[in-house]
């Protein structure tokens, strides 16, 4: 820390990313990326575009913005497209919150709302997942300030029917309900639809996890035209030209290769069912995630413990110390059959490690 | 703007970007991008990135921030790479201002530095420029607060000379200078060897002017190890993973292909000199500019009327409105000698309209 750093920032807890360890060949399972490759059709498309870098993206991405609009039948007023879906988050925060109106999430979420928050310093208030770890709607309805969802919730993959946010969104006339959608094409039911209903409502998402873009970093909202404009005057008084040239040609194709997406998608349910039935078996409590990862418990190993013996073999997975109620849980992305055949193997034989030890 | 818009924000005045038009086909010199395309192994390197978009980027940009600083003579510590150097600017203002410490730039520069102050409540001094447009360098010793200087001035193309940075950057111990590169490569020297001496210089820059990567995004910040770990806490509170991955792997082959830039730089500083030369004798005032554009008025046509006339004829040049004292001039981003040639020969056409007309 340099002395120049203002007071307000010195006690900031950045977001803490997953692990990206070079120290030799890891299955990587720990930062919820897609096991495939992206869309041809994209890849080829950044490529072309990689050939005319000398002049700057179209600040209002025109021709992204509509194709996103088409995809998801609004209109393209209603979206705006950012540098990874955090950049959204960032704005929403900067432009819904402030000293009137603080933040609301629940206790275990995604890790950067806090973070959002204390950057700016917004007040916010968590409220606790319940028993089951599903989300507390009654909670959130008490609540006061702009609300942030994930949905399905990470890292628990529950995923929320549209009929509580619905009820949440209705709560709230006066505040905005961020639904943060990154995990939605794996099961879930996307909120976008609701916004012709609800002026509250802006729905997040990201072409890092069905996409396969992670690398790209292209994230986007979903709102009335009033609430994009809002995040738009945010976005030019901080980086208009978020999004490069490469990015937004490949986001245009993979909107329009759907199928392919939609076949990964569904590739990944799939071998999550797989894995989740797998680990039951073994005596897992795994959550009913409808998102790219599983997050699941043993009675026999804790979650530390399991972690950091499948990374000695050579896994990466997530776990979060805090908080501590789902210190015992581990958070695993969803990767091809053959790298779920090889978690199980090496977690049945760290199974039969601690069974020899007991 | 929506209901929900926080009152801070309600006032708000965002950065207007040159104009992006498409009604017809521009000669477009109103966004200082590079006439040539980026260097042909970057272009490469880009597309060979694209094809593994499924994995997040490094967010410590190790191999990109190891290429920079070996460029510049510095460590890897010394160095943060960004989303464009709008980013670093940005954290700069979220980092080393706040409400015990105001900015401080020049009335006439880079017209981004209000619109960030604004946007997080931060009070800023603006010194004027002096009567010939150079920067008052008393004026800076005298204020307080961190201090943004962009140098080249913006959008007058007039140097600073290092021994009037390093009387800034002594007169402020307690404060960060801030000095924004963009255009240091058309005949500025640069100040990051000051590094070394002053713990409160933050050295700013972009690939998108002489390395024609302005449409793939990528910034800088060179400094102190503590001041660049207090912009990493910013980055890693906002987008940790904000340089895509084809945008880096450019970045790296821009740095190794030095010579390419020297030579395209060469050859727009030729360019420059020339249209200066030409539009002195049709009787313009034309600063000194060491950047990649000019900054010139014409006492026969008014500012605006220039602008407009030459966008009526296909040319499009920038015209800033305010503050007053810089109504009648134009800034001309410096392009290929046929570019250059042809803007001169249409402003022949329009200045002989004009005596026509009086």
């Amino acid at each position: 820390m340099s002395r120049f750093l203002d007071a307000s920032k010195k006690i900031l807890k950045p977001y803490q990313p997953g692990e990206q360890l070079n120290d030799k060949k890891y299955v990587k399972l720990n930062t919820n990326e897609s096991p495939f490759p992206a869309s041809p059709l994209a890849v080829e498309a950044a490529a072309l575009a990689a050939e005319n870098l000398r002049l700057y993206p179209d600040p209002e991405a025109k021709e992204l913005n509509r194709a996103l609009a088409e995809y998801y039948g609004v209109a393209p007023e209603n979206v705006i497209t950012v540098n990874g879906s955090d950049d959204v988050l960032d704005f929403a925060f900067l432009a819904f919150c402030g000293r009137e109106t603080g933040a609301v999430f629940a206790d275990v979420t995604y890790g950067f709302y806090p973070v959002f928050a204390s950057l700016y310093n917004i007040e916010y208030e968590e409220i606790p997942l319940l028993q089951d770890l599903t989300v507390d709607v009654q909670g959130f309805i008490d609540a006061k300030g702009t609300v942030f969802i994930a949905n399905p919730n990470a890292p628990t993959g529950i995923l929320l029917p549209l009929d509580k946010i619905r009820e949440i969104l209705r709560s709230k006339p006066d505040n905005i309900v961020v639904v943060d959608e990154a995990y939605i094409d794996f099961g879930g039911e996307s909120a976008v639809p609701l916004i012709r209903e609800f002026d509250n409502l802006l729905v997040t998402g990201t072409f890092s996890k069905s996409r396969s873009l992670a690398g790209a970093r292209l994230g986007f909202g979903i709102a009335s035209e009033e609430i994009i404009k809002d995040l738009n005057t945010i976005r030019y008084s901080t980086n208009p030209y978020n999004v490069n040239r490469m990015t937004a040609a490949a986001g245009i194709m993979s909107l329009k290769d759907k199928d392919y997406m939609l076949g990964n998608a569904a590739a990944i349910v799939e071998n999550r069912e797989y894995t989740a039935r797998r680990l039951r078996e073994l005596g897992f409590f795994v959550t009913d995630s409808k998102a790219n990862f599983i997050f699941a418990k043993s009675p026999d190993v804790g979650g530390e413990e399991l972690y950091l013996k499948l990374k000695d073999r050579g896994i990466l997975i997530r776990h979060f110390a805090r908080p501590e109620r789902i210190a015992e849980f581990n958070r695993i992305t969803v990767g091809t059959r053959e790298q779920m055949d090889a978690l199980i193997a090496n977690i049945e034989e760290i199974l039969e490690e601690a069974h020899e030890k007991s």
